[in-house]
């Protein structure tokens, strides 16, 4: 059994690492820690979870602890707090799946120009985007992957495989995409009570989102040239799950809708969490919820000689917890798909 | 006091007529139809009216019988039943606003391309397109108003101006349309399932919707110049309200948000309905809720030089019933906002 | 005009005093306070109101300054808040409605033992309890009235009048309320996340809620004989509304539900805002949403000879901003329903 | 491996069987009627286990088709329709597990009083009411199992051990039940739409419901005795999940929520599904949504000196589907647990 340990543990991403690696068999979970919720245990913070996990309390983030415990850390902290102990886990010889930003940009001056001041910058070079149906080879390798953002998954998974064969243009895509509340977290906010978000659907950080150079890094490594997108997050009166619409004009007028999703079908073929709807269907998050799928549809538009593209993952799954199992898998060996074949909750 | 009678009434756009009529000052509803419903209590159908409306039973569409006792007719029935209906109506000397799509479009060959053969077109000619902050003189003077659909509302608002005044290219628009479930009527279907919509969330008729018509039919005339349109809606697990998210190319490359943003304002400066937003803020259909108002923010995107603009509507009131009672105080002589001034509900 | 202002009105029973003032013809709001938000609009905090309160700010609650400018004030801050801030106002000349507890328990004991001490016990005797089903003529006289929580609106309107008919027994009462989460406020809280509500449903506070005493203090009076009741709140995923299922033996075995309707419609003949609905039909939360209507249903379970009543009611409404609006209604000589007849909105 | 049929597949519960069947490692399901359905694939009918039932069609229903290539049957027709098709399967040898309530009710007059005449009463003496936390032993050598109702499981569950032990009293009991709206199944109807049910919440078949009678009889049974009670289920805003509050009188005054919660632990200490909640604690449907668990909390109440018990299921599970497979682990001597240990889906 794997010795597994996660870092900041007290949000959603922590409780769905817990839900998913207590399906996994060859995962022991010997720590998860939490500054706020230290001598708690996991069942009482997280109800849920009763009986489950008898017996595992938060702790201390003790990083020499730790890594006198586990194999493998998940780190599930924010942003900036992730590199200030990514380093120290890896020094002390473990493998790391960081779930925070801080190690998806490769150019430091861009993650410092949409973040804050790189403090680990030593070890962007060696950090895989851990997206697996891209990387798999290197994830293999890896002993430090950086987990992929949620939006960023759902929108590189339809449009990398048609950049990387030139099927559509790498200029003027939008990404217009709408996400479930949990992708905010779990802290105490006004802005996401209930009574805030039942019932309201809205826009926000118009132009101007953190995974918008994320986006932009893998799309520009598919196209093979620089791409800049518009990505317009909205948020959604759902728990669970990002629906994503792409638009992109194709670079073959003549080009069909099945022609696209021959070519999705082709580049997913092995791949076991990317669906490829047929012809005429198109994604609904709620098909996905809870699992590790992302469904993906398309059409083109005979009108306007464009491509829709329209993804739906869910957000803590395959966007968060369920990709970093998948990446641990990789990385350690399992099958790709241990613990990860639960099908989507519907309805 | 206006006598006022509504043919099709047992669906939501009739419920959301008799609403908010009971708060008009110069109005009586005299009769409601329904085929399915006829002999039933307006109270029994729709109980939340109880005590409001004691006396009015639903009745079998006699239109003779309709025509003396009224002076005025809204239309909700389905397309392709109010063109049967509407001609009879305005034979008899009534003034008729029609919520279907069957009078919306001026070009037959268009209607019947997207819907059916017409069977009234005789009175395209004659029919004003009823949104009222384009057209208020015509409709001023129209006996037959064709209500605008939900969805064009919400893209004709914010569109036509920058249109007009030649802010935004008239080709490669892209709108991308959420909506609320109520859009889809009250007759019993498998889709539209509480257990189907909610935690849902999905794209549906992907450049295919009726809709489409309708919108590129009123750019155009905005634009002087065919504007054809990518037009993707989706269905929100919300009861009511539609966001809209805009695309648009910029003509001049120097054109910012405040450009934007006073170019709207002085558009819709004495149009009481159309609230535009300051700067940095975003509509939310929460927020417009219950109301006749269509809000609307945007932002020029430096990095893309292209513009995002939002809007959001209740597809009930600006999108179906308050617009339909908006265009018959026009029609009538009355103020533009009698009856029509109710706050948003909000949460 | 009567100049009106509202101490604490930045939570969802200020936003909502404000929305239905908005319609009232013969008020004027002329200050909001709110120590957190004050010199903020409050058009900007909230943007439903947009173009329908320019030029009103949050201001700081400087009471002699309130005192100056109006007439009569809202008190909507928290408990033990009001009490400190009640007498200064009714010494100042203003008449008072406090929508918060610290008025409504006549019996200091009482109130200490389930709040905490009473900082101004000389003004309980004078404070009216703002029913206004119940205590019309003692409202029209009243300087100061307490507010009815939402709970015990719910709850004393279906049974008082069977009490004081003595048609069901006044011990063995069970009260079980489902609120919506407005009912838990606008702070920032974990238990009221979105995610933590969305699809949940659960009981708290059981048998130890504070509106246990107040509805116990009505319905002793109702009953002339103490009554001690099973009081269990659940929180429903719905943003507005409060439904509560009452079971109570009947005193006479041959009591019918027939018998119960018209004891209900004879105590409310006269009542604008209680609907008593037909024989086989109950009250839903959707039916009242956005208006003062408390609707009540009931059955006489002829199995096991026990009552069982359902009331609804809008918690904001008529569980709070709507009665205090009926309440200033009475206290001002104004129509009884002035500002309150809005239709609920349904869907 | 097993060989597993479903006989009417197309409603939820069906794509309820088939979603935790997948996750069984001893079981094939070899074939799933509808007869609406019939030559449609699995996954154009339920997207959501697109992959995961390839080759697998819906079929006409013909019994010795299925007989013929099955060992046990799920049927998951409505009741009247079981009847029909479930004495022909065990003619054929067959091992059935019928989810519908027609052999749940051991007394053909009281199933004849509440449903209608009975076609098969000869089975009624074999077949074992399918709850095991209760029957275990007896399901372990069933040809048939009647699979309980949501709302019994979650009534009976926390009230049976407390009347084999005479801590509460056996009349006067009553079950307040609050039920999502999947229960209510999945054909088109006007009363389930997305917009009738959200934002919304009320009782239904007060007093009248037909599991009435089936929570009688097993009340019964625990307590010796004959237990008639008021029952009123409501209609809750959300997909999944059951919440029951049950108010019970102790015969022992001095009966403490300890020595109740004591009980209750006592008598569940060995039954992997039922989870009694620390002292404070109260279920929520969330925290069991999509799992085969009842949680149960309670309280005594002092003040009056009744039991307040709370339960919580997710009807599709352990109201429905979850069971059934938990007895069909018990028929065929698999582990109890096995497919059924999924953690729940928080949030």
């Amino acid at each position: 059994m794997l010795k597994v340990a996660i870092i900041g543990g007290s949000g959603y991403t922590g409780l769905e690492l817990l839900r998913v690696l207590r399906r996994h068999g060859q995962v022991q979970v010997v720590a998860v820690t939490s500054r706020k919720e230290a001598g708690l245990s996991v069942e009482s913070l997280f109800p849920s979870l009763t009986g489950l996990f008898s017996g595992l309390n938060f702790e201390e983030p003790d990083i020499t602890s730790i890594a006198k415990r586990s194999e493998l850390v998940f780190t599930a902290v924010p942003h900036e707090a992730a590199m200030a102990v990514v380093p120290d886990l890896l020094q002390a010889g473990l493998k790391v799946i960081d779930l925070s930003a801080d190690f998806r940009i490769h150019d430091q001056a861009v993650y410092e120009a949409w973040y804050s001041a790189h403090k680990a910058p030593q070890y962007l070079a060696a950090a895989v985007y851990g997206l697996p149906e891209l990387y798999a080879r290197q994830i293999s390798n890896a002993r430090l992957t950086a987990n992929p953002g949620c939006y960023p998954t759902s929108a590189i998974l339809p449009l990398a495989p048609l950049l990387k064969q030139r099927m559509i243009q790498h200029h003027g895509i939008i990404v217009d995409s709408k996400s479930g509340t949990s992708g905010a977290g779990r802290s105490p906010s006004m802005t996401t009570l209930f009574c805030e978000v039942n019932e309201g659907f809205c826009a926000y950080k118009v132009g101007q989102h953190r995974h918008t150079p994320e986006i932009e890094q893998e799309l520009s490594i598919a196209a093979g040239a620089q791409v800049t997108i518009n990505f317009t997050p909205h948020l959604l009166p759902v728990s669970r799950g990002i629906l994503t619409t792409i638009y992109a004009d194709l670079t073959d007028q003549n080009t069909s809708t099945e022609d696209i999703l021959a070519a999705l079908r082709g580049f997913y073929a092995d791949k076991p969490f990317v669906r490829i709807l047929p012809k005429g269907t198109f994604p609904n998050v709620l098909r996905v919820r809870g699992s590790n799928y992302c469904d993906i549809g398309c059409k083109v538009d005979v009108r306007t000689r464009r491509l829709i593209l329209i993804s739906a993952i869910d957000n803590l799954v395959k966007g968060a917890s369920g990709q970093a199992i998948q990446n641990m898998n990789l990385m350690c060996g399992f099958p790709e798909t241990e613990g990860l074949l639960q099908a989507p909750l519907y309805p």
